[in-house]
């Protein structure tokens, strides 16, 4: 029977637990010091400082007080009941310090200590050590910066001023939370109800977080910086829970080689293939930006703006410059600029200048610097379009006081007050850009107030809109499709198994041709039937039965390259022919490696001609199976056209993963050649995917080639390798 | 003869007129106002502000005085000789006023009025007429912001505070240009010199003022937002002679097709195909930024720091994650992390906390905490580093006085004095990274005084060291590569231009095969001999000639699609087949189209197997000749996996074109098969811009495909498209 504290553990998420450490009434800072360096002091001072609601105990056997509080020498002496422990002394101080909480009936420890799972094996192994020592005390980190309870005033970082809100902010390094926080002090009047350092994830992992934060009520939407997760699957698993209720905008760094090794060093995680994570991340909804920069502005406009219900938008402007930029970012996200509706233009028209552009992107063309008040004008107009779904203003406005005369500035303030209930009203979202943001205009601190959220950049403006376009489209269209679940053993075939069986008995790791290819014959993929002859005459009758036009190749457990032995012959139309070729192989084969066990050919029919593809399956370091796609040759090894998706994978994200690819139009019957019967490579990656489930002894299969014809494909090589 | 003005003209560069423009004594405001709205009167009353050292003529019949300085009715009642006219009336108005300019001996005209090239071609005719009223008046625009020599006052946008530098900036918008400069003054202490609103180029081209600001010794460095040019190639020539002197940084928008609809009305310049603009910029050393955010920070950098003598630098952070996203960036923008010298990881170790990174991403984990200073000291040991050829520092410097204690704050000042000596005697440039930068601690202000440059977004800081990386490749590895000039008619052959001029004579425009091939043969290139045969006898006899195993095409001038018409038969191998062949051709032709003019049969010798290539050329809208190379098939039509260089292509560029291509790989020798002959696709593509230039009634040329060989190559179809 399992001890009490694993059970708790082992739900995968103790909100019981959590929710004692993000509400914390008491709290002990072990290593609590007077270096006003040291955290162990800028921890004391900040809880003193923001008012934090509990009870705060200095432990440090050296001193008396720190800060006017008594100091404690163990957390054994406290009189009260703690709910959360800050440690800040070093790693080998730990065990012993983990013991006494333990027996002080401590729920959480936040550990700052490094030293761990981000230098190696070994410090993976400490890692354990330090969870086991814990018994049940749930673990933030090690290797933290510490968690917040903004509202509370629980906050064990140290850091001043962090802006109040509804954003839960998750982080794997310090810097990164450092940034977001002073960014929306800055810019923003969002702010944030909980930060977590996540650190190592030795014990409390980024899902359970997220299920927490979930939830939690107060929590509007969810931003993570992530270098790698310990436990990718449950992740996903959660992440398109979270995301059915409330976005989670996510940045991932670690992409180039030196980045992961910076990474590693860093977090202990590893750093996955951003291509797997980028279609798994899209798959569970979650908001992934290109840049750090981003992750914040991105959080504040889902935080605040409705979604775009549909993927077209006007851009309105003053002068060229930036309407043309806007239009090139906004085109290469996928967001149209359709035409404007007879009436839109008349009205426009009415009202604008004649040099004005009428058309999708507007520009005002001089027609501001009068009356900026004609944008709120025009965006009534323009919201007021059946085609237009929202709405971006790029340029200048908030000014035009600025720049003109001072009398303008009041009618920018009028026209942001108009523009902020237009939105309320229209229900359609207004992002504005504005090159004087910077002076901080009265009319731009009014659009913040109603959640217009304004930017500086051309581009982080148009990625805001983007992010509304993309989880718009995810809560709409696609989002029933984001199951992330592994049934393990479902749909086995006991036949199927028993070739496994048969292989690993024989001490091998990877299934004979014939025997992959009747594990998906087995499975209901469509393989053609091969025959597997031990003598000439053998395969003379086969051949009959195939009708000839066939391919031999050797069956060998000890030849891995079978066309380098001589082990192929393709094209045997005759009975002299495939006898010679029997003879041949086998001799060949015996020259090239003597002694090998040969079990005889394998004679299958030569496939007709189509198009070449590959499918394959390998297991992740992050997510595990993971199923691709992509042509033949040079496509996947030099072009990297590939696309990826993790087990399970239903018909919607198989034919995802076939449009997803460069060269798909292909299939669609290129220069003159017949379509491609595209449904046919749909239903095999699902199968691929079918057979990792059914046999989690499986590593890596390798369908390649898959040869797709007008009407069906052929797989014309198979191979399979187990764990 | 050509009249006084057309000579000045026709320098393409006339400099004296430039400078009594740039350097004007005395200005004409033409359509001077009260109205503060109006650009007649901010000018006024910015030249005015700024202590302009000329003087100032205001000229409208309806007042009598502005500003307190007399109004004329004419530019012909002013008193004095008029260096420069700024023209803010309407379009229709302006024949008018150019002929008084002209009259008066004017030297250069600011026309604001739009109403031109931008609407299309009627637009065009109209700045065609407009240049002609103006004889010889030199012309900023029309449709321009204005323009401003910033030392002298001589400001006619009416822009308040445009700090004072040596950046000349040319854009073709507005906005940019005030956003340019707004982030100058807020974020910066670099500066401009001048700056033109470039407008639609009716009259001065981008490539006068190039070379302009070229010999302007008071210019360091040049920032263009360009969205079309109207004389490319003459900009790439002076580019190309510009960046061996001083940087070029430019801005290309217009992408998109909705972005390029949106620039052309706005400058009436016709946007490009932007990855022909890409590689023509790279080849002048243009450094071309991908984000309007970048072009102020690079300029800066470009304008303040050394270039990278190697592309080798470190990044010094504290903390992981901003180094692991700056390794991310740096390594994606082909710059090395090279490991450090056994004696600088022992210095670091001697001084860095034992949790410190050594290797390079640097991080001092908390090492500066309690001491900032450490980061000059470790800026000193790694720059001492042979392997390391600049520094980026991310992160938190500048905040750790405001983070922990204001004696920090001192210790981080001292830090800044000893990078910034330390840039200085070291030569290799050192660009900071803060987040604290929006606080602007004084330590940071001290960085920008020894010309380091500061930014708060992380990929801003590493695309900044990125162009001082590329700036450093251009100027010491191709930058002698760098020539942009046609020499139309060069090496052409008599015979060739015969089968043009034939060609021509028969009122078509394209070429016959055996004719295009029969061109490339006479200019050297490996091209098999062909031969039209009229007759099933004459084709067996020259079957024989080649020995057999040929191809047959049928000859026809009607006859596009020679496949679709039957016309094409391939592997003939002996006597019977070649007669066969030939009747079947004739036939199936005559059918296909009736009355069809049927020349014969060209007989080929089959290609042997090798990589399917593409070589093509095509005249550019702005460039002119440019020559395209990629993979044959769905590479070049889906994949878009080409290269393109303008004529001339040299030998260096012809094969940074091979290597470009993603799928160049494949010529090395991919997968077992013996390597391809690269240097025969260079010698080809060289021909291919030879031809270009040989023979300028050529507008397009499609090799395809090009069969690449162990030895040699095949071209086995050609067509010449003339203008």
């Amino acid at each position: 029977m399992p001890s009490p504290s694993e059970e708790i553990r082992s739900t995968g998420g103790d909100n019981m637990n959590l929710d004692r450490i993000f509400h914390a009434e008491s709290v002990a800072i072990i290593g609590a010091s007077k270096n006003e360096a040291k955290q162990g002091y800028q921890a004391i001072r900040t809880l003193l400082d923001q008012k934090f609601e509990g009870r705060v105990y200095p432990v440090n056997p050296k001193e008396n007080s720190i800060l006017g509080l008594k100091c404690y020498s163990s957390v054994l002496d406290i009189p009260e009941n703690i709910d959360l422990a800050l440690i800040t002394t070093p790693a080998r101080t730990l065990k012993d310090i983990l013991i006494e909480c333990s027996e002080k009936g401590v729920a959480g420890a936040v550990v700052i200590a490094g030293g761990f799972g981000e230098l190696g094996e070994e410090g993976k192994r400490l890692e354990e050590e330090l969870v086991a020592d814990a018994k049940g005390i749930r673990i933030i980190g090690p290797n933290t910066f510490g968690m917040i309870n903004v509202a509370k005033g629980l906050n064990l970082v140290g850091l001043q001023n962090v802006p109040e809100g509804n954003i839960a902010l998750l982080t794997q390094s310090g810097n990164i939370a450092l940034n977001v926080i002073t960014e929306a002090n800055l810019k923003s009047q969002a702010g944030f109800n909980y930060y977590v350092g996540i650190g190592n994830e030795a014990d409390i992992k980024f899902h359970e977080y997220l299920e927490y934060f979930t939830e939690d009520s107060n929590t509007g939407i969810i931003l993570i910086y992530v270098e790698g997760l310990r436990e990718g699957r449950k992740f996903l698993q959660q992440a398109s829970k979270t995301t059915q209720v409330k976005p989670i905008v996510l940045y991932k760094s670690g992409r180039s080689a030196k980045g992961s090794k910076s990474a590693g060093s860093h977090t202990g995680a590893l750093a996955g293939i951003s291509e797997v994570s980028q279609s798994a991340f899209k798959r569970a909804g979650i908001i992934e930006v290109d840049h750090p920069g981003e992750m914040f502005p991105v959080t504040e406009t889902l935080a605040l703006l409705p979604m775009l219900k549909d993927n077209s938008i006007a851009i309105l402007a003053d002068g060229g410059g930036h309407a043309t930029i806007a239009a090139d970012y906004l085109t290469e996200m996928g967001i149209r600029l359709p035409e404007l509706e007879k009436e839109t233009r008349d009205k426009l028209c009415a009202i604008l200048p004649p040099n004005a552009s009428l058309e999708n992107p507007i520009d005002v063309a001089g027609g501001a610097d009068q009356n900026p008040a004609i944008f709120a004008d025009c965006a009534e107009i323009l919201l007021d379009d059946k085609n237009i779904h929202g709405l971006l203003i790029v340029g200048l406005f908030g000014g035009y006081g600025i720049l003109f005369s001072q009398q303008l500035a009041f009618i920018e303030e009028d026209a942001a007050h108009l523009m902020g209930k237009l939105m309320e009203s229209s229900a359609k979202p207004i992002v504005l850009h504005s090159l004087y943001n910077y002076a901080k205009p009265h009319s731009l601190e009014l659009l913040r107030y109603y959640n217009i959220p304004v930017y500086d950049s051309l581009e982080i403006a148009c990625k805001c809109i983007g992010a509304l376009s993309v989880y718009g489209s995810y809560r709409r269209e696609y989002g029933k499709e984001s199951n992330f679940k592994l049934n393990w053993g479902s749909k086995a075939v006991s036949e199927g198994q028993e070739i496994i069986d048969n292989v690993l008995a024989e001490g091998r790791k990877v299934l004979l041709e014939y025997e992959a290819k009747e594990l998906f014959r087995l499975q209901g993929a469509p393989v053609f039937r091969d025959y597997l002859a031990t003598s000439a005459d053998e395969a003379v009758s086969f051949a009959e039965k195939l009708g000839y036009n066939t391919a031999m190749k050797i069956v060998s457990p000890d030849i891995m390259h079978k066309s380098e032995a001589g082990g192929v012959m393709l094209g045997l139309k005759d009975e002299p022919a495939v006898r010679e070729a029997f003879n041949t192989i086998i001799n060949s084969c015996s020259d090239y490696k003597p002694g090998a066990e040969i079990r005889g050919c394998l004679l299958s029919k030569m496939s007709e001609k189509g198009i070449e593809t590959v499918i394959g399956m390998k297991t992740d370091d992050q997510f595990g199976p993971t199923v691709m796609f992509g042509l033949g040759g040079i496509m996947v090894s030099v072009m990297k056209d590939v696309s990826f998706q993790v087990v399970p994978v239903s018909e919607y994200w198989a034919r995802a993963m076939v449009d997803e690819i460069k060269a798909s139009v292909i299939f669609d019957g290129f220069r003159g050649r017949p379509p491609s019967d595209k449904e046919a490579i749909v239903k095999l990656i699902q199968k691929v995917s079918e057979i990792a489930q059914a046999y989690p002894s499986i590593r890596e299969i390798d369908l390649n080639p898959v040869i797709v014809h007008d009407q069906g494909l052929t797989v014309v090589d198979a191979r399979v390798i187990l764990k």
